[in-house]
């Protein structure tokens, strides 16, 4: 089986139930140097949005400005699917517990005598997108919870090294934003700490993101589950991932476990849809010069349009609506057309492959 | 009104409804080179405390040795009361707690009317100690919720800037142990993000711990109640803390809380209660070199004893019981002894005044 259709999927509160794991100890460089050379920002084109970055880097890091900010206050947030990686036609994560359906059925033969465990395991990508959506989060929660943080993350770290996404035929972790990655690495190199600030599940994200971003998973901040703390069978302690929600990372979600994770307000967030609406205003209250972005989708041919590029209704949870970008002109946020800010979308040698 | 006796507040469950405020920015030195000259430890005697903290820096950042550990993955954690500070004759909180309460009741005269208010007003040290601990934890959480995260901070902070320790007629601030600055520093210095995870809540440690450990509000783990987003009348957002408790940091709350927030296994785990027990056992349970310690109050000249030098019984909750330092001795932590470890208790200038 693989993935379901975007209508049944595209929603944020889906990733409500996602746990826990972590022990990376990625080998990416958080800041180089060399990419800072003369153009910081190389794969924006000129305009206002790649202006609103440098600006903003330059005043919050220059003593003599009146907008400087403290090295130890450079707090950065972005937002992950859709703002640091592709996440049509359906998030990463969801498709990874789809997959893991099976393997979940064959240790808790029990599952399999649900009508949703039945419907996934069929294969019928239509009928996973009509699942109801509290059927399909008792799905994605039983892949997510069971096991130790340590076997979760193995699984996971399995899975990704051998995952395709369907249109480009290449792994996920090859299709962040070369943009983004950009834009993540001038910050640091000006001492900002850049943390993720998901709907995604904490622990998932922790697993590449170091590899892929450049950010530890102690700057990961997403949907968590509760574990527990216990002893295996030889008295070594564990901990548990259990499917008891603990932190919903969307929303108000965002601000709150940003202050729960964080413990300061961000000098400047990114996002693209309506699940980081007030993380944007969050930031943007604090006291002078703060930077709030976000991404149009509007580049159906180099990625994918949707949102205000397509008209989408305002009911649909999770995007980029019509009503968040009228907020955004109003209140100044930067909104960065893909298509015309962005003069690659991946890193160049996948841009070659695929142009 | 002050404090009360120690014997019906020193447990630390009664620290558990505490929540949330940060948007710190302490100027402290994250890390002093100039303190690392000779012996980074002066303030320890020699001995076999000292020995193993040394040792195990020197193993773990040496890239010949077979324990050594990449930057990224130096995690070292600590508690707070009555580890970095003095948490007799109560823990330094709840006397906040307290005395804060005039101030909540003429806001919410309503709760002046309930009897556990009544006893905390009366000012009746005796009464106070004696008060359930569900009554206790009420008055507690009235005083910790209700005020957005920065009313909280603004008025921790005007407190922590007034309050003495009764003892020693100083700031509680300046009652940080100085050997454990040391060991702080010394960590830093190669390589360590050092972090507090403390029973204690989260968002009053983070008032103060940059400006007093050089810890930043990110690196403190505390137990924390949940915040709720919205709106003040002007239209600005606000984070509004809630009695609802989200993360209790005490005992198996404590690995369980390290995942979450940190994401990896510490390498060393400094404690001294039972509270701590099972962070010291997550923290040993990893490969390698791990450092586990427990710190002793055995010197009652210049401190406090109490725990296993005082051999009380092990029924009581967050103290060093004498299973606990069996369980040290047959663990192989390493239990260091204030009284004969410490050739100084606090910074210099103190220890001169109140020898």
């Amino acid at each position: 089986m693989a993935s379901t259709s975007s209508r049944g999927i595209n929603r944020r509160a889906v990733l409500s139930t996602l746990a826990a794991l972590p022990l990376l100890g990625g080998t990416m460089p958080r800041t180089s140097a060399r990419a800072q050379d003369a153009d910081p920002l190389p794969s924006w084109n000129d305009g206002a949005a790649k202006q609103a970055i440098l600006r903003f880097v330059q005043a919050t890091t220059d003593r003599s400005s009146p907008d400087f900010v403290p090295p130890e206050a450079r707090i950065a947030t972005f937002d992950q699917d859709g703002t640091l990686w592709v996440e049509q036609p359906m998030y990463t994560q969801v498709v990874y517990c789809l997959e893991r359906v099976p393997a979940v059925v064959s240790r808790r033969p029990e599952l399999g005598t649900l009508a949703q465990f039945k419907t996934v395991l069929s294969g019928d990508r239509e009928a996973v997108s009509r699942l109801p959506l509290k059927e399909l989060e008792e799905v994605l929660a039983a892949t997510l919870s069971g096991m130790t943080v340590d076997e979760f993350s193995a699984e996971a770290k399995a899975w990704m090294e051998r995952a395709r996404h369907p249109r480009w035929d290449r792994p996920y972790t090859e299709l962040a934003y070369q943009p983004m990655l950009e834009v993540l690495r001038h910050l640091r190199a000006n001492g900002y700490k850049t943390y993720i600030v998901t709907g995604g599940g904490q622990d998932f994200v922790r697993t590449y993101a170091e590899q892929v971003y450049g950010i530890p998973p102690e700057q990961v901040v997403g949907t968590a589950g509760g574990t527990t703390f216990g002893y295996d069978k030889d008295g070594r302690p564990t901990l548990t991932k259990e499917p008891r929600l603990l932190l919903n990372d969307n929303n108000a979600g965002k601000p709150e476990a940003i202050h729960l994770m964080i413990g300061r307000r961000p000098c400047a967030a990114f996002g693209n849809s309506t699940g980081d609406r007030q993380m944007l205003e969050y930031t943007r209250a604090g006291d002078g010069l703060r930077l709030a972005m976000l991404l149009l989708h509007d580049d159906e041919r180099r990625e994918y349009a949707y949102g205000p590029a397509q008209g989408l209704p305002e009911t649909r949870v999770g995007t980029f609506t019509p009503a968040l970008y009228d907020e955004a002109k109003s209140r100044g946020w930067t909104v960065v057309s893909m298509k015309d800010d962005w003069r690659e979308i991946f890193q160049p040698s996948i841009g070659r492959a695929i142009k």
